[in-house]
């Protein structure tokens, strides 16, 4: 990998700041977090994001298909089942969500 | 610390929706990372952050003050010099952008 980017300016190539605009707003990065312990159906990850409405819900899902974060599987059951799971590069998201879950742990102190 | 959260419901307690909240957009997190170089002033951080609305600016500074995150000194020269740095509660955040970075170099590669 490059070198960790923390200092200089942050231009268009700012890794930080590509990650920041993938991961931007709570709901996506709670969908990643669902689908790091597996493929999961789209009304297990509405049932499991308690408040997230069907609309945010799909947006998020496109916008992190398009990305190739995850795949999506669709079975011909009636009525049809959609299934999600993270790509391989989705994946590589999980030391960024562990890290974010060891500082929430220390915040919840404060 | 706590079990790293991944797995399980994420209810009020998940750490990883606490971190999500915080670095909630973009612009938290650049300022966050133009700080993680040590401390900066309020005119250094507008011309750093190429886009960002001096409204913008001065929103995300309050949110992360409020949120002990970062802490401002203010020196009485005329005008008045504003410094920002992050607090230790602040610089834990480091290895979550630090992650953000190298998924970050990854993801340039597609």
């Amino acid at each position: 990998m490059d070198r960790v980017d923390v200092d200089g300016p942050c231009d268009q190539g700012c890794p930080i700041k590509k990650t920041a605009l993938i991961i931007e707003g709570k709901w996506t990065t709670l969908v990643i977090r669902e689908l790091l312990s597996g493929k999961k159906r789209y009304s297990h990850l509405h049932r499991a994001l308690q408040g997230i409405s069907p609309k945010v819900l799909s947006s998020r899902l496109r916008m992190l298909e398009e990305k190739k974060l995850i795949s999506r599987t669709v079975f011909a059951t009636v009525p049809v089942t959609t299934e999600y799971q993270l790509t391989e590069l989705g994946l590589k998201l999980q030391p960024v969500l562990l890290a974010m879950a060891e500082f929430g742990s220390q915040w919840q102190q404060h």
